[in-house]
Protein backbone atom coordinates (compact mmCIF):
# COMPACT_ATOMS: atom_id res chain seq x y z
CA UNK A 1 0.00 0.00 0.00
CA UNK A 2 1.18 3.40 -1.09
CA UNK A 3 1.65 5.84 2.31
CA UNK A 4 0.23 8.92 2.35
CA UNK A 5 1.16 11.72 0.71
CA UNK A 6 1.38 15.10 3.10
CA UNK A 7 1.99 18.42 0.81
CA UNK A 8 2.80 21.33 2.79
CA UNK A 9 1.05 24.00 1.93
CA UNK A 10 2.83 27.70 2.57
CA UNK A 11 0.44 28.99 5.20
CA UNK A 12 -1.10 27.09 7.95
CA UNK A 13 -4.26 27.26 10.07
CA UNK A 14 -4.34 27.77 13.34
CA UNK A 15 -6.24 28.82 16.36
CA UNK A 16 -5.31 32.20 17.98
CA UNK A 17 -6.98 34.33 20.71
CA UNK A 18 -6.32 38.26 19.90
CA UNK A 19 -6.05 40.61 22.92
CA UNK A 20 -6.28 44.37 22.13
CA UNK A 21 -6.44 47.48 24.58
CA UNK A 22 -7.42 44.09 27.27
CA UNK A 23 -10.08 43.03 25.12
CA UNK A 24 -10.08 39.17 23.93
CA UNK A 25 -11.37 37.26 20.92
CA UNK A 26 -10.71 34.29 19.26
CA UNK A 27 -10.41 33.37 15.99
CA UNK A 28 -8.38 30.88 12.99
CA UNK A 29 -5.84 32.62 11.38
CA UNK A 30 -2.88 31.59 9.03
CA UNK A 31 0.46 31.22 9.83
CA UNK A 32 3.45 31.75 7.60
CA UNK A 33 4.94 27.67 7.36
CA UNK A 34 7.92 26.67 8.27
CA UNK A 35 9.21 23.28 7.74
CA UNK A 36 12.47 21.67 7.22
CA UNK A 37 14.03 21.37 3.77
CA UNK A 38 17.04 18.73 2.91
CA UNK A 39 19.45 19.21 -0.32
CA UNK A 40 21.33 16.81 -1.87
CA UNK A 41 23.35 17.02 -4.52
CA UNK A 42 24.48 13.74 -6.63
CA UNK A 43 27.10 14.06 -8.78
CA UNK A 44 27.83 11.44 -11.59
CA UNK A 45 31.84 11.88 -12.75
CA UNK A 46 33.77 9.08 -14.19
CA UNK A 47 30.92 7.04 -13.92
CA UNK A 48 30.23 7.20 -10.21
CA UNK A 49 27.27 8.56 -9.14
CA UNK A 50 27.72 10.45 -5.46
CA UNK A 51 25.16 11.62 -3.30
CA UNK A 52 26.20 14.49 -0.88
CA UNK A 53 23.78 15.75 1.78
CA UNK A 54 24.54 19.48 1.72
CA UNK A 55 22.29 21.32 4.27
CA UNK A 56 18.97 21.80 5.87
CA UNK A 57 17.06 25.20 6.14
CA UNK A 58 14.05 25.63 7.54
CA UNK A 59 12.00 27.16 5.02
CA UNK A 60 8.60 28.26 3.51
CA UNK A 61 7.11 25.48 1.11
CA UNK A 62 7.10 26.34 -2.43
CA UNK A 63 9.44 27.32 -5.35
CA UNK A 64 11.66 24.50 -3.65
CA UNK A 65 13.54 23.51 -6.79
CA UNK A 66 14.62 26.97 -6.74
CA UNK A 67 15.62 27.32 -3.78
CA UNK A 68 17.87 24.43 -4.14
CA UNK A 69 18.98 25.95 -7.19
CA UNK A 70 19.56 29.45 -6.08
CA UNK A 71 21.40 27.77 -2.78
CA UNK A 72 23.76 26.03 -4.89
CA UNK A 73 24.42 28.89 -7.15
CA UNK A 74 24.88 31.38 -4.13
CA UNK A 75 26.83 29.00 -2.11
CA UNK A 76 29.54 28.80 -5.09
CA UNK A 77 28.21 25.39 -6.05
CA UNK A 78 27.24 25.51 -8.99
CA UNK A 79 28.24 27.95 -11.84
CA UNK A 80 25.32 28.04 -14.48
CA UNK A 81 22.62 25.90 -14.64
CA UNK A 82 23.76 23.54 -17.50
CA UNK A 83 25.95 22.27 -14.42
CA UNK A 84 22.09 20.64 -13.28
CA UNK A 85 20.97 18.02 -15.07
CA UNK A 86 17.59 17.19 -12.73
CA UNK A 87 15.97 18.52 -9.53
CA UNK A 88 13.03 16.22 -8.14
CA UNK A 89 11.75 15.31 -4.73
CA UNK A 90 13.04 12.52 -2.70
CA UNK A 91 10.76 9.43 -3.15
CA UNK A 92 10.69 5.94 -0.98
CA UNK A 93 7.77 3.32 -1.88
CA UNK A 94 8.21 2.70 1.70
CA UNK A 95 7.53 6.20 3.20
CA UNK A 96 5.17 8.98 3.24
CA UNK A 97 6.10 12.09 0.63
CA UNK A 98 6.45 14.74 2.52
CA UNK A 99 7.97 16.64 -0.07
CA UNK A 100 11.34 18.19 2.59
CA UNK A 101 13.99 16.11 0.38
CA UNK A 102 15.07 17.70 -2.77
CA UNK A 103 17.59 15.70 -5.10
CA UNK A 104 19.44 17.84 -7.36
CA UNK A 105 21.82 15.53 -9.62
CA UNK A 106 24.02 17.64 -11.59
CA UNK A 107 25.76 16.55 -15.18
CA UNK A 108 27.54 13.79 -16.16
CA UNK A 109 31.41 15.38 -15.13
CA UNK A 110 29.92 18.34 -13.17
CA UNK A 111 32.13 18.00 -9.29
CA UNK A 112 30.05 19.50 -6.50
CA UNK A 113 32.16 22.00 -4.80
CA UNK A 114 31.17 21.46 -1.61
CA UNK A 115 34.25 22.61 0.66
CA UNK A 116 33.12 25.86 -0.70
CA UNK A 117 29.97 26.38 1.46
CA UNK A 118 30.24 29.66 2.99
CA UNK A 119 27.42 29.33 5.29
CA UNK A 120 28.21 25.47 6.97
CA UNK A 121 31.99 25.97 7.32
CA UNK A 122 33.99 23.78 8.87
CA UNK A 123 37.42 25.61 8.05
CA UNK A 124 40.57 23.86 7.51
CA UNK A 125 42.31 26.80 7.91
CA UNK A 126 45.28 26.56 10.89
CA UNK A 127 45.28 28.92 13.84
CA UNK A 128 47.93 31.17 11.89
CA UNK A 129 45.13 32.86 10.14
CA UNK A 130 43.27 33.65 13.13
CA UNK A 131 40.30 35.90 11.69
CA UNK A 132 41.26 37.02 8.77
CA UNK A 133 41.12 33.71 7.25
CA UNK A 134 37.23 33.81 8.52
CA UNK A 135 36.20 36.86 6.15
CA UNK A 136 38.32 35.77 3.26
CA UNK A 137 36.43 32.44 3.47
CA UNK A 138 33.01 34.06 3.11
CA UNK A 139 34.00 36.52 0.44
CA UNK A 140 35.59 33.66 -2.32
CA UNK A 141 31.99 33.26 -3.58
CA UNK A 142 32.04 36.96 -4.80
CA UNK A 143 34.51 37.02 -8.12
CA UNK A 144 32.99 39.18 -10.20
CA UNK A 145 31.20 43.04 -9.82
CA UNK A 146 28.15 43.92 -10.94
CA UNK A 147 28.00 45.47 -13.95
CA UNK A 148 24.84 48.33 -14.90
CA UNK A 149 24.79 51.71 -16.56
CA UNK A 150 21.67 53.20 -15.48
CA UNK A 151 20.17 55.30 -13.05
CA UNK A 152 17.00 55.63 -11.18
CA UNK A 153 14.85 58.61 -10.05
CA UNK A 154 14.39 58.66 -6.10
CA UNK A 155 10.89 59.64 -6.74
CA UNK A 156 10.44 55.59 -8.53
CA UNK A 157 12.89 54.15 -5.38
CA UNK A 158 10.70 55.10 -3.21
CA UNK A 159 7.52 53.54 -4.19
CA UNK A 160 9.09 50.19 -5.07
CA UNK A 161 8.19 49.15 -0.96
CA UNK A 162 4.40 49.69 -2.28
CA UNK A 163 4.30 47.90 -4.90
CA UNK A 164 6.22 44.80 -3.70
CA UNK A 165 3.87 44.69 -0.53
CA UNK A 166 1.03 44.79 -3.12
CA UNK A 167 2.24 41.42 -4.54
CA UNK A 168 3.03 39.73 -1.44
CA UNK A 169 0.33 37.43 -1.52
CA UNK A 170 1.79 35.36 1.75
CA UNK A 171 2.35 38.68 3.77
CA UNK A 172 -0.99 39.72 3.33
CA UNK A 173 -2.27 36.19 4.75
CA UNK A 174 -0.08 35.75 7.82
CA UNK A 175 1.67 39.86 8.57
CA UNK A 176 4.87 37.93 8.62
CA UNK A 177 7.00 37.10 6.04
CA UNK A 178 9.86 37.95 4.14
CA UNK A 179 10.02 38.87 0.64
CA UNK A 180 12.71 39.78 -2.19
CA UNK A 181 11.79 41.38 -5.21
CA UNK A 182 13.22 42.11 -8.55
CA UNK A 183 12.45 44.85 -10.06
CA UNK A 184 13.49 46.81 -13.32
CA UNK A 185 14.86 49.90 -14.48
CA UNK A 186 11.28 51.48 -14.98
CA UNK A 187 10.54 50.37 -11.21
CA UNK A 188 7.76 47.17 -12.98
CA UNK A 189 8.19 44.12 -10.99
CA UNK A 190 10.15 41.82 -12.97
CA UNK A 191 9.45 38.83 -10.01
CA UNK A 192 9.00 38.59 -5.95
CA UNK A 193 9.27 35.57 -4.19
CA UNK A 194 8.39 35.03 0.00
CA UNK A 195 9.85 32.83 2.81
CA UNK A 196 10.24 32.62 6.20
CA UNK A 197 13.90 32.98 5.85
CA UNK A 198 15.63 35.95 4.37
CA UNK A 199 18.04 34.44 2.88
CA UNK A 200 15.58 31.54 1.40
CA UNK A 201 13.08 34.46 -0.16
CA UNK A 202 16.61 35.41 -2.14
CA UNK A 203 17.61 31.99 -2.95
CA UNK A 204 14.27 31.40 -4.67
CA UNK A 205 14.52 34.45 -6.46
CA UNK A 206 18.01 34.00 -7.65
CA UNK A 207 16.90 30.36 -8.20
CA UNK A 208 14.22 31.41 -10.54
CA UNK A 209 16.70 33.61 -12.52
CA UNK A 210 19.41 31.22 -13.13
CA UNK A 211 16.54 28.72 -14.49
CA UNK A 212 15.10 31.29 -16.83
CA UNK A 213 18.83 31.91 -17.83
CA UNK A 214 18.31 35.36 -16.75
CA UNK A 215 21.16 35.95 -15.04
CA UNK A 216 23.11 37.68 -14.54
CA UNK A 217 20.79 40.62 -13.44
CA UNK A 218 22.42 43.36 -14.73
CA UNK A 219 19.46 46.19 -15.11
CA UNK A 220 17.56 45.50 -12.30
CA UNK A 221 16.76 46.21 -8.56
CA UNK A 222 16.84 43.88 -5.82
CA UNK A 223 14.54 45.07 -2.78
CA UNK A 224 14.51 43.31 0.51
CA UNK A 225 11.70 43.50 2.80
CA UNK A 226 14.11 43.39 5.80
CA UNK A 227 17.47 44.67 7.19
CA UNK A 228 21.03 44.04 5.14
CA UNK A 229 22.99 42.08 5.80
CA UNK A 230 26.60 40.81 4.62
CA UNK A 231 25.07 37.94 2.96
CA UNK A 232 22.67 39.21 1.29
CA UNK A 233 24.62 41.77 -0.11
CA UNK A 234 26.74 38.69 -1.31
CA UNK A 235 23.94 37.05 -2.71
CA UNK A 236 23.37 40.16 -4.86
CA UNK A 237 26.90 40.21 -5.83
CA UNK A 238 27.20 36.33 -7.07
CA UNK A 239 24.22 37.40 -9.09
CA UNK A 240 25.57 40.16 -10.57
CA UNK A 241 22.57 42.75 -9.47
CA UNK A 242 23.54 46.23 -8.71
CA UNK A 243 21.49 48.22 -7.08
CA UNK A 244 20.29 46.40 -3.67
CA UNK A 245 17.87 48.60 -1.97
CA UNK A 246 16.38 47.43 1.90
CA UNK A 247 13.36 48.79 4.01
CA UNK A 248 15.87 47.98 7.17
CA UNK A 249 19.38 48.57 8.26
CA UNK A 250 22.77 47.65 6.81
CA UNK A 251 24.85 46.46 8.79
CA UNK A 252 28.78 47.55 8.36
CA UNK A 253 29.80 44.74 6.47
CA UNK A 254 27.06 44.67 4.23
CA UNK A 255 27.88 48.30 3.26
CA UNK A 256 31.70 48.02 2.93
CA UNK A 257 31.24 44.52 0.86
CA UNK A 258 28.45 46.76 -1.52
CA UNK A 259 31.14 49.50 -1.84
CA UNK A 260 33.69 47.16 -2.61
CA UNK A 261 31.80 45.72 -5.52
CA UNK A 262 30.33 48.56 -7.16
CA UNK A 263 27.10 47.75 -5.82
CA UNK A 264 24.80 50.80 -5.12
CA UNK A 265 22.96 50.51 -1.18
CA UNK A 266 19.84 51.85 -0.30
CA UNK A 267 18.73 51.14 3.42
CA UNK A 268 15.47 52.37 5.19
CA UNK A 269 13.29 52.99 2.70
CA UNK A 270 10.17 53.59 3.34
CA UNK A 271 7.87 56.49 3.95
CA UNK A 272 9.67 58.45 1.17
CA UNK A 273 12.39 58.20 2.42
CA UNK A 274 15.38 56.37 2.09
CA UNK A 275 19.64 56.24 3.38
CA UNK A 276 22.34 55.55 0.36
CA UNK A 277 25.33 54.17 1.78
CA UNK A 278 27.60 53.95 -1.46
CA UNK A 279 27.89 54.00 -5.28
CA UNK A 280 25.09 56.74 -5.61
CA UNK A 281 25.89 56.97 -9.28
CA UNK A 282 22.74 55.11 -9.67
CA UNK A 283 20.31 57.55 -8.49
CA UNK A 284 19.01 60.87 -9.60
CA UNK A 285 18.53 62.71 -6.48
CA UNK B 1 57.24 42.93 15.82
CA UNK B 2 53.85 42.64 17.99
CA UNK B 3 51.07 43.13 14.70
CA UNK B 4 48.58 45.90 15.16
CA UNK B 5 45.29 44.98 17.34
CA UNK B 6 42.25 45.68 15.79
CA UNK B 7 39.52 45.54 18.62
CA UNK B 8 35.57 45.40 16.22
CA UNK B 9 33.22 47.35 18.50
CA UNK B 10 29.48 47.12 18.23
CA UNK B 11 28.66 49.91 15.77
CA UNK B 12 31.15 51.48 12.74
CA UNK B 13 30.77 55.41 11.26
CA UNK B 14 29.52 55.46 7.94
CA UNK B 15 29.18 58.07 5.35
CA UNK B 16 25.26 58.34 4.74
CA UNK B 17 22.95 60.42 2.15
CA UNK B 18 19.21 60.55 3.50
CA UNK B 19 16.70 61.42 0.79
CA UNK B 20 13.60 62.39 2.30
CA UNK B 21 10.56 63.33 0.44
CA UNK B 22 13.02 64.31 -2.41
CA UNK B 23 15.57 66.26 -0.42
CA UNK B 24 19.07 65.16 0.24
CA UNK B 25 21.61 65.73 2.90
CA UNK B 26 24.65 63.84 3.92
CA UNK B 27 26.12 63.04 7.39
CA UNK B 28 27.64 60.54 9.27
CA UNK B 29 25.73 57.62 10.97
CA UNK B 30 26.12 54.54 13.07
CA UNK B 31 26.00 50.68 11.51
CA UNK B 32 25.30 47.76 13.76
CA UNK B 33 28.67 46.22 13.28
CA UNK B 34 29.05 42.68 11.33
CA UNK B 35 31.80 40.44 11.48
CA UNK B 36 32.30 36.94 11.56
CA UNK B 37 32.92 34.92 14.65
CA UNK B 38 34.31 31.65 14.23
CA UNK B 39 33.94 29.00 17.34
CA UNK B 40 36.53 26.43 18.19
CA UNK B 41 35.89 23.80 21.11
CA UNK B 42 39.53 22.16 22.34
CA UNK B 43 38.26 18.98 23.91
CA UNK B 44 40.73 16.91 26.22
CA UNK B 45 40.12 13.31 26.64
CA UNK B 46 42.39 10.92 27.44
CA UNK B 47 45.31 13.10 27.25
CA UNK B 48 44.42 13.79 23.62
CA UNK B 49 44.22 17.90 23.11
CA UNK B 50 42.29 18.03 19.51
CA UNK B 51 41.00 21.24 18.26
CA UNK B 52 37.44 20.95 16.65
CA UNK B 53 36.00 23.85 13.80
CA UNK B 54 32.54 24.03 15.00
CA UNK B 55 31.15 27.21 13.22
CA UNK B 56 31.71 30.47 11.71
CA UNK B 57 28.82 32.64 12.02
CA UNK B 58 28.29 36.74 11.25
CA UNK B 59 27.72 38.64 14.64
CA UNK B 60 27.80 42.10 16.08
CA UNK B 61 30.91 42.05 18.26
CA UNK B 62 30.51 42.42 22.25
CA UNK B 63 29.65 39.73 24.50
CA UNK B 64 31.25 36.97 22.16
CA UNK B 65 32.51 34.87 25.01
CA UNK B 66 28.72 34.73 25.79
CA UNK B 67 27.71 33.91 22.15
CA UNK B 68 30.28 31.01 21.94
CA UNK B 69 28.86 29.10 25.41
CA UNK B 70 25.62 29.90 24.35
CA UNK B 71 25.46 28.40 20.97
CA UNK B 72 27.47 25.28 22.47
CA UNK B 73 24.36 25.03 24.70
CA UNK B 74 21.56 25.80 22.40
CA UNK B 75 23.12 23.35 19.66
CA UNK B 76 23.34 20.48 22.78
CA UNK B 77 27.29 20.21 22.64
CA UNK B 78 27.59 21.23 26.06
CA UNK B 79 24.72 20.33 28.90
CA UNK B 80 26.34 22.80 31.83
CA UNK B 81 28.43 25.34 32.10
CA UNK B 82 31.07 22.83 33.89
CA UNK B 83 31.69 21.62 31.05
CA UNK B 84 33.68 24.64 29.73
CA UNK B 85 37.31 24.98 31.19
CA UNK B 86 38.28 28.15 29.51
CA UNK B 87 36.92 30.27 26.59
CA UNK B 88 39.18 33.00 25.00
CA UNK B 89 40.44 34.82 21.73
CA UNK B 90 42.75 32.87 19.49
CA UNK B 91 45.86 34.46 19.17
CA UNK B 92 49.12 34.06 17.17
CA UNK B 93 52.02 35.96 17.56
CA UNK B 94 52.66 36.29 13.91
CA UNK B 95 49.23 37.81 12.57
CA UNK B 96 47.41 40.68 14.20
CA UNK B 97 44.23 40.21 16.92
CA UNK B 98 40.98 40.26 15.06
CA UNK B 99 38.98 38.94 17.98
CA UNK B 100 37.08 37.05 15.01
CA UNK B 101 38.19 33.62 16.71
CA UNK B 102 36.89 32.29 19.97
CA UNK B 103 38.23 29.12 21.44
CA UNK B 104 36.65 27.13 23.97
CA UNK B 105 38.37 24.60 25.51
CA UNK B 106 36.20 21.84 27.56
CA UNK B 107 37.03 20.41 31.09
CA UNK B 108 38.64 17.40 30.88
CA UNK B 109 37.25 14.61 29.81
CA UNK B 110 34.41 16.19 28.52
CA UNK B 111 33.24 15.31 24.65
CA UNK B 112 32.02 17.78 22.44
CA UNK B 113 29.30 16.27 20.35
CA UNK B 114 29.68 17.93 17.28
CA UNK B 115 27.04 15.61 15.47
CA UNK B 116 24.20 17.24 17.32
CA UNK B 117 24.76 20.47 15.59
CA UNK B 118 21.86 21.28 14.34
CA UNK B 119 22.16 24.17 12.25
CA UNK B 120 25.16 22.77 10.32
CA UNK B 121 23.75 19.57 9.49
CA UNK B 122 25.81 17.34 7.15
CA UNK B 123 23.01 14.37 7.69
CA UNK B 124 23.59 11.07 7.84
CA UNK B 125 20.19 9.28 7.57
CA UNK B 126 19.13 6.82 4.28
CA UNK B 127 16.81 8.05 1.81
CA UNK B 128 14.88 5.66 3.51
CA UNK B 129 13.53 8.31 6.38
CA UNK B 130 13.40 11.51 3.56
CA UNK B 131 11.29 14.49 5.10
CA UNK B 132 10.67 13.02 8.72
CA UNK B 133 14.05 12.85 9.44
CA UNK B 134 14.92 16.12 8.92
CA UNK B 135 12.20 16.99 11.42
CA UNK B 136 12.98 14.72 14.43
CA UNK B 137 17.05 15.74 13.61
CA UNK B 138 16.27 19.25 14.42
CA UNK B 139 14.30 18.31 17.38
CA UNK B 140 16.56 16.79 19.05
CA UNK B 141 18.42 18.54 21.10
CA UNK B 142 14.64 19.77 22.74
CA UNK B 143 15.15 16.61 25.58
CA UNK B 144 12.75 18.35 28.16
CA UNK B 145 9.73 20.42 28.82
CA UNK B 146 9.66 24.07 30.70
CA UNK B 147 7.99 24.54 33.77
CA UNK B 148 6.83 28.02 35.06
CA UNK B 149 3.72 28.15 37.18
CA UNK B 150 3.27 31.73 37.23
CA UNK B 151 0.58 34.05 35.64
CA UNK B 152 1.37 37.36 33.67
CA UNK B 153 -0.82 40.14 33.19
CA UNK B 154 -1.68 41.01 29.76
CA UNK B 155 -1.53 44.62 30.97
CA UNK B 156 2.01 44.25 31.68
CA UNK B 157 2.83 42.35 28.88
CA UNK B 158 1.81 45.39 26.44
CA UNK B 159 4.69 47.07 28.44
CA UNK B 160 7.39 44.85 27.97
CA UNK B 161 8.37 45.73 24.40
CA UNK B 162 8.79 49.96 25.44
CA UNK B 163 11.02 48.15 28.71
CA UNK B 164 13.17 46.51 26.21
CA UNK B 165 13.71 49.36 23.30
CA UNK B 166 14.36 51.71 26.14
CA UNK B 167 17.14 49.35 27.31
CA UNK B 168 18.11 49.07 23.48
CA UNK B 169 21.56 51.07 23.27
CA UNK B 170 22.50 49.80 19.55
CA UNK B 171 19.18 50.02 18.46
CA UNK B 172 19.18 53.79 19.41
CA UNK B 173 22.10 54.39 17.74
CA UNK B 174 21.59 52.13 14.86
CA UNK B 175 18.29 51.60 13.52
CA UNK B 176 18.44 48.13 12.86
CA UNK B 177 19.29 45.20 15.27
CA UNK B 178 17.56 42.87 16.84
CA UNK B 179 17.41 41.75 20.62
CA UNK B 180 16.43 39.03 22.98
CA UNK B 181 15.11 40.37 26.71
CA UNK B 182 14.46 38.27 29.02
CA UNK B 183 12.07 39.93 32.21
CA UNK B 184 11.10 38.56 35.35
CA UNK B 185 7.37 37.66 36.53
CA UNK B 186 6.55 41.07 37.58
CA UNK B 187 8.11 42.76 33.95
CA UNK B 188 11.79 43.65 35.56
CA UNK B 189 14.20 43.44 32.73
CA UNK B 190 16.64 40.70 34.04
CA UNK B 191 19.18 41.09 31.23
CA UNK B 192 19.06 42.07 27.60
CA UNK B 193 21.72 41.24 24.43
CA UNK B 194 21.87 43.16 20.66
CA UNK B 195 22.79 41.19 17.54
CA UNK B 196 22.48 41.93 13.92
CA UNK B 197 21.47 38.33 13.98
CA UNK B 198 18.44 37.23 15.61
CA UNK B 199 20.05 33.75 16.86
CA UNK B 200 23.10 35.54 17.94
CA UNK B 201 21.31 37.77 20.18
CA UNK B 202 19.39 34.87 21.92
CA UNK B 203 22.62 33.12 21.91
CA UNK B 204 24.48 35.60 23.95
CA UNK B 205 21.77 35.77 26.51
CA UNK B 206 21.86 32.07 27.23
CA UNK B 207 25.39 32.02 27.11
CA UNK B 208 25.42 35.29 30.08
CA UNK B 209 22.28 32.50 32.02
CA UNK B 210 24.54 29.76 31.45
CA UNK B 211 27.57 31.38 32.85
CA UNK B 212 25.67 32.70 35.90
CA UNK B 213 24.52 29.58 36.41
CA UNK B 214 20.54 30.95 36.23
CA UNK B 215 19.73 28.23 33.82
CA UNK B 216 16.66 26.72 33.35
CA UNK B 217 15.33 30.52 33.45
CA UNK B 218 11.08 28.88 34.44
CA UNK B 219 10.20 32.59 36.00
CA UNK B 220 10.91 34.10 33.49
CA UNK B 221 9.32 35.88 29.79
CA UNK B 222 11.58 36.07 26.63
CA UNK B 223 10.64 39.22 24.56
CA UNK B 224 12.29 39.02 20.85
CA UNK B 225 12.63 41.72 18.82
CA UNK B 226 11.80 40.16 15.18
CA UNK B 227 9.53 37.06 14.32
CA UNK B 228 9.44 34.04 16.05
CA UNK B 229 11.39 30.87 14.10
CA UNK B 230 11.09 27.38 14.96
CA UNK B 231 14.99 27.90 16.39
CA UNK B 232 14.00 30.49 18.75
CA UNK B 233 11.30 28.31 19.93
CA UNK B 234 13.98 25.97 20.19
CA UNK B 235 16.37 27.72 21.99
CA UNK B 236 13.94 29.03 24.35
CA UNK B 237 12.84 25.02 25.41
CA UNK B 238 16.49 24.47 25.73
CA UNK B 239 17.32 26.81 28.19
CA UNK B 240 14.16 25.91 30.22
CA UNK B 241 11.92 29.81 29.50
CA UNK B 242 7.88 29.27 29.57
CA UNK B 243 7.10 32.27 28.05
CA UNK B 244 8.42 33.28 24.59
CA UNK B 245 6.69 36.64 23.12
CA UNK B 246 7.89 38.07 19.85
CA UNK B 247 7.28 41.72 18.40
CA UNK B 248 6.77 39.98 14.36
CA UNK B 249 4.60 37.00 13.41
CA UNK B 250 5.70 33.49 14.37
CA UNK B 251 6.02 30.71 11.58
CA UNK B 252 3.71 27.42 11.67
CA UNK B 253 6.77 25.35 13.10
CA UNK B 254 7.47 27.57 16.11
CA UNK B 255 3.35 27.61 16.91
CA UNK B 256 3.52 23.67 17.43
CA UNK B 257 6.76 23.47 18.74
CA UNK B 258 5.63 25.71 21.35
CA UNK B 259 2.44 23.83 21.72
CA UNK B 260 4.35 20.49 22.28
CA UNK B 261 6.72 21.88 24.58
CA UNK B 262 4.12 23.78 26.72
CA UNK B 263 5.81 27.13 25.80
CA UNK B 264 3.35 30.14 25.98
CA UNK B 265 3.45 31.98 22.43
CA UNK B 266 2.68 35.51 21.96
CA UNK B 267 3.32 37.23 18.79
CA UNK B 268 2.71 40.49 17.00
CA UNK B 269 3.09 42.08 20.64
CA UNK B 270 2.82 45.76 19.97
CA UNK B 271 0.79 49.19 20.19
CA UNK B 272 -1.18 47.41 23.28
CA UNK B 273 -2.43 44.33 21.09
CA UNK B 274 -0.88 40.92 20.77
CA UNK B 275 -1.78 37.23 19.82
CA UNK B 276 -1.61 33.91 22.32
CA UNK B 277 -1.13 30.91 20.41
CA UNK B 278 -0.82 28.02 23.10
CA UNK B 279 -0.51 27.33 26.36
CA UNK B 280 -2.89 30.33 27.12
CA UNK B 281 -2.54 29.13 31.31
CA UNK B 282 0.18 31.73 32.17
CA UNK B 283 -1.41 35.04 31.21
CA UNK B 284 -4.20 36.74 32.91
CA UNK B 285 -7.00 38.16 30.68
Amino acid sequence: MMPATIRPGATVQAPVTTVERGVSSSREDFLAAEEPLEVRVTTNVGGNSVEHKISVTMRTPGNDFELAAGFLFSEGLIKQVEDIDTIAYCTDPLEPQNYNVVNVTLAPGVQAETEGLSRHIYTTSSCGICGKASIELVRTACNQKPIGEFRLAGELLVELPERMKAAQGLFSRTGGIHASALFDREGKLIILREDVGRHNALDKLVGALLTRKELPASNAVLLVSGRASFELVQKAVIAGIPFLAAVGAPSSLAASLADEYGVTLVGFLRENRFNVYCNKQRLAI
